[in-house]
């Protein structure tokens, strides 16, 4: 089973897919929105460490090489796709793309806090630059001006009912992500977790918001609401592509693309999907050593092989690659029952294709 | 000067005036509102936390003697006051009202992790028994609850271009708090701050959630603009009113009305208005030993009762009480160019009245 499963471990590293091309389609409109959204530094100084945590800008101020290093914007994207996928102009809902990176990269400001992280996207974290309370604050104001920026919807022409439905969507979504990350703080405390708290608590905290860029997006992309939950749960399935597939990645991930060592989420005693997985299915004198390794403040380099061969013989490398899978194909037969234009319909594909097999 | 300002902080410890009877009469809409509002735990144990912090139940989700410890409800009852005012029903501003405490409360629960605070309203303070990471999620969480009790304003017939004006307004303003709470962290390492940028930090950090609590009433209560406008500057003046006698009362308050020793803020080291005017306007050698004796870590009871005395020198209590009077006498003038019933007027003056003297 141990060879299997790292048979599978070996095959999934390469090829990796390429970014779909409605990532490039929507760069733009996403890029121009953020840097409307954003105020400058003259109007409070807090302005700084949010363009820094956006890659704009250096801790200084002073413009950056490659501005480019904020992601993915996989959520406006999502967004926008909904939105044109559903015959609608793409102009109406980018506020509302905005508003998600902007709150996704709240929670991130406030996330580093929480987990002491000094690194993300190849920079400084804000805490760590500018101290805790700073940073806290930044995380704030982050909020504050995503929710402006969705209310700015007005300004291209979106009814006003739509805009305050648009809004509670947001609102309770976050709500949502920020009870994940309660539960997920939860956890740290805890051994007995099963399978099901695990996707319960990433539904919360990852697959909310994600499942909310798609909501919103086909709210202001056509006037069906049958049509917005058909895409709330293709949604929340992507929710489950993408961070389990993030879960396998900050272990067995290929170190040339995700820039991290193989095993670092073991090194960091994360309890991600194949390690709850592990934990649950292990034999009982395997179980037995994940707990003793992971109850260690710090772990050693043969403390990390050790349990990636203890979750490896588990199992957890090949199942986490089948719950992909699993909610990959659900995910395109969600959207069955929807009459969506050819294109749209290969573009989804193409997404959650990407989704579930990327390799960064 | 020194006796004279003596006299003056003797003056104003007593008689202090009663809370005028408007908070009584709004306190069942907003203790209503707010427990509507805010989820209970089992939809997630964040929520204890909330319920905690708002003086509902103890630390364990037991029931508490007092539920009563939440304050004055200053934000809410302004909001339901200016929207009667004008003829508004009250009804329609309730949502707002519990959104405005709740915002209130969700900068208490991050300024209390920044300040390290250990105590808020006779109790221990929420990142204090749940640890920094639990109360920083749980005052994201009170945000976005207080975001959501304001969306729920559809719920009482309020128009929906309405509702989103006023969301606008709630938006905008607790991001200008998030502003003042980060100019009020940049004062802790400075010690050349004028009176003028004292001003600036405090209309944002407290003034803000005030002007726009007034405003967000106005707006709900009338169809008029201007009179919306009106009472958000009348919102403005109040918010100074209210700050610098807290400033008054955090130094020189009765401790039997306030619960806290004279000197508290000194003790503190707190940068408050009385502090940042004796520093601008004492002698040389005064000034220099302020500024020395701020420098120390800790403070002792001679260092506390030195800058009471530097203080008192240099006019600060008297200053500060002028200021409140003069900000409290521009309120009542901002509404003479309006046309209110006597009662509202009558209540207005009250109001400021009681702001400006109050001892807790």
């Amino acid at each position: 089973m141990g060879g299997d499963a790292t048979l599978n471990v070996t095959a999934n590293r390469l090829p990796g897919p390429v970014l779909p091309p409605m990532f490039s389609r929507y760069k733009e409109w996403v890029e121009r929105e953020l840097t409307g959204a954003v105020p400058s530094p003259p109007q409070s100084p807090i302005y700084s460490v949010l363009r820094y945590h956006l890659g704009w800008v250096d801790r200084h101020g002073g413009p950056v090489k490659e501005p480019v290093s904020q992601g993915k914007a996989l959520r406006p994207t999502l967004c926008l796709f909904a939105c044109q996928a559903l015959g609608g102009d793409p102009a109406q809902a980018a506020p509302a793309a905005a508003a998600l990176e902007l709150i996704h990269n709240f929670s991130l400001l406030h996330d580093d806090i929480q987990d002491r992280d000094l690194e993300r996207r190849h920079q400084a974290t804000a805490w760590s630059v500018w101290g805790e309370p700073k940073a806290l604050v930044a995380g704030d104001a982050m909020q504050a001006v995503g929710d402006l920026a969705l209310l700015a919807g007005a300004r291209h022409q979106v009814p006003a009912g739509t805009t305050l439905r648009v809004s509670a969507i947001l609102t309770e979504s976050y709500l949502e992500m920020i009870e994940g990350q309660c539960l997920d703080l939860d956890f740290e405390s805890r051994t007995a977790i099963t399978t099901q708290d695990y996707l319960h608590m990433i539904a919360c905290k990852t697959g909310a918001l994600i499942r909310c860029a798609l909501e919103v997006g086909a709210t202001l992309g056509g006037n069906d609401p049958r049509a917005a939950q058909v895409f709330a749960r293709f949604g929340q399935c992507l929710g489950r592509v993408f961070q389990i597939r993030d879960d396998f990645l900050g272990i067995w991930g290929d170190p040339v693309a995700t820039g991290k060592a193989v095993g670092n989420d073991i090194r960091r005693r994360k309890k991600s999907f194949p390690v709850v997985f592990g934990l649950e299915h292990a034999t009982r004198p395997a179980r037995k050593e994940l707990l003793r390794v992971y109850r260690q403040e710090q772990l050693s380099e043969e403390d990390v092989d050790q349990v990636l061969a203890l979750l490896e013989a588990a199992g957890a490398p090949r199942m986490s690659q089948q719950l992909t899978q699993d909610n990959a194909d659900q995910a395109i037969l969600e959207l069955e029952g929807l009459s969506l234009p050819s294109w749209a319909r290969v573009e989804a594909e193409q997404l959650v294709d990407f989704l579930a097999r990327r390799q960064f």
